[in-house]
């Protein structure tokens, strides 16, 4: 059996331990990569270790930032009285994309997860707790992800939050916009019926 | 709108010019770094750097190596009578992998195409007449692929290597095993039938 030189070896190892690539993509990347220029390669592994070195979580919060605090929880302009839940960092990135949010966010870094071992002390529930208490929010939106998991955790959040006197709300479930009504799931659609509204 | 911390912003776009690699993907790419150990990720970017720097072409046959002439060029079990053609290097592996052809290769760097303004001077083929020449090979195996660039190369190799008399060949086509008559595309099956053999 030949084996690949070890320098490709560990570049095709290294490709392998990204999410998604198995070993025929590995090595595609990896091949891929080799044909580049030596610039270009080494601006690739520049990007790798400058977000890595840069990019934190901002402290009060938990957005990926390179400032802290960072430019949603920094910015004037917000409205302090949403607070908007999400299991992970990347979630604000889809939120800020759609635009329509004024309010500030924060990270909880996962959802409830009994399976594997995640209870409330392993997310940032004390947090949230204490920006409730000291900052001045009306309304918790909870935005954690449309499955158990992060249904249990609404329900979890939503329980601790209610004697603050804070509203406490879900996002919305139903059809997907563009969908069809054919191709949706039961679940999805029995979600839709319990949060019909009059027209 | 909010964009990425520009570290972020950079990880996405170098992520994004990966091969089929598109936005969500990239996204998903940077998130998944950003999630990782700082050690992990400057493993990923010293793999990255090291693959680049220490491998390089054989200066004899083209594939990738480490060292030059490559393992296989001087591994002197190998049969020096054969020869094989490939495109691209990456292809040397495909073959080792299977491990039944123990002669050595050649790669051309690509394959004729007219459209893609690729000529012959384009190609490694007065290195492969040179060696055709000075090596005592009797046999030349054409595995470019079984396209119309590869097919065209095939034609135009075995023009300018016949009248050294030499033995030309092509890999064989016909229904790849395990698959199913059925889902055979009709050219593949016209190429199976033409290199019938008798049982």
């Amino acid at each position: 059996m030949y084996d690949y030189p070890e320098p490709l070896q560990n570049l095709i190892e290294a490709m392998r331990r990204l999410p998604g690539v198995g070993p025929k993509t590995a090595q595609r990347l990896a091949f891929f990569l080799l044909s580049r220029s030596r610039e270009e390669v080494e601006d690739t592994a520049r990007a790798l270790v400058e977000a890595k070195t840069k990019i934190h979580t901002c402290s009060h919060c938990g957005n990926f930032t390179d400032k802290d605090p960072c430019s949603i929880c920094s910015d004037e302009r917000r409205d302090r009285s949403l607070l908007c839940v999400v299991q992970e960092s990347r979630d604000i990135f889809t939120f800020e994309r759609v635009g329509d949010y004024r309010g500030l966010y924060h990270v909880l870094n996962g959802a409830l997860s009994p399976l594997e071992g995640i209870g409330p002390e392993e997310l940032k529930i004390d947090e949230l707790l204490e920006r409730l208490q000291d900052e001045k929010v009306k309304e918790l939106i909870i935005a954690t992800n449309p499955n158990t998991e992060g249904d249990a955790t609404a329900v979890y959040l939503s329980r601790l939050v209610k004697p603050l006197k804070i509203k406490v709300t879900r996002i919305g479930f139903g059809l997907p916009v563009g969908g069809d009504l054919e191709y949706t799931d039961e679940l999805t659609l029995s979600r839709a019926l319990e949060s019909r509204r009059e027209l």
